[in-house]
């Protein structure tokens, strides 16, 4: 199936001169969400990440990451912006273009050693994937890799990010 | 399996005297994420909902939204806060406790006629349940039913809801 024709491609959004590659046209198609996500399982097993956990951060990480989680038969931990969690938080900052921002995830719900794939549905410069990555591994556990549906490769945000496999479903 | 002894309660969260029901202790453990989103969707087959596309409300109602369109053989639309979505939007206000919120779907998204099942993670109030209903079937879909996870029966949210079948997996 070619995933890349269900990518909507919205001029000057959010700021004029920007591309965003929306992935809304492709949750709508039944058939492209199922095999978004069954293929993201498939490549997931193909390269090894038998995870423990999938971390996927708030908001588009949970689309993909959750359903991942359950196909794969893994738990699903939200990483979520400052203040949303209820209970106590590990945290991590990180730059954006103006200003930081913040990454939480429960204190309890990774615990040290586990196995841990990161998801979101897209990677730019991999400042939110970097800053998670350092979350995953303050707190113990191993890093087994990335999982993207879209990558824009001219940003290079693989660059940053640690030596583990990264999958990208569509490349721009 | 007992779903209920999954979520945690959070005493004062997030404000004194409300109990916070905590569903990331269920999305956590894998079985509790499988038995939840396969429970959800038997629920939904049992009920005669069968849906074209399931409407996920921004951000834990994609939590669960997204991996029961898959189950279904759904399409998934996200419901999201103003400013989210990148082309043009279907908009709604909604009351708070001290002002107004709105939530938008993607005008393109939900052709008129078409079937849809409204999912989030708890009901309350349904204050963001009522408004999204709103929205549908303003578009002109068939609003087919509601699902939620938890249900605070106390607070007779179902009661503001449109007259068609609603699911709640665990009830307090």
């Amino acid at each position: 199936m070619d995933l890349k024709s269900l990518i909507r491609e919205i001029p000057d959004f959010p700021k004029p001169g920007i591309v965003f590659r929306d992935i809304t046209t492709l949750l709508r198609d039944p058939d492209g969400l199922r095999y978004t996500i069954d293929f993201f399982a498939l490549q997931c097993i193909n390269n090894g990440l038998n995870a423990d956990y999938i971390v996927g951060m708030e908001s588009r990480g949970f689309i993909f990451g959750s359903p991942l989680a359950y196909k794969l038969g893994a738990g699903f931990i939200p990483a979520r912006k400052k203040g949303k969690l209820p209970a106590a938080v590990h945290s991590v900052e990180y730059d954006l273009e103006y200003g930081t921002d913040s990454l939480e995830v429960h204190q309890d719900a990774l615990p040290p050693g586990s196995r841990v794939l990161i998801v979101d549905d897209l990677i730019a410069t991999g400042g939110t994937a970097s800053a998670t990555a350092k979350l995953v591994e303050k707190i113990g556990c191993e890093l087994l890799g990335f999982g993207f549906i879209i990558e824009l490769r001219d940003l290079q945000g693989r660059k940053y990010l640690p030596d583990v496999p990264i999958i990208s479903l569509i490349e721009y």
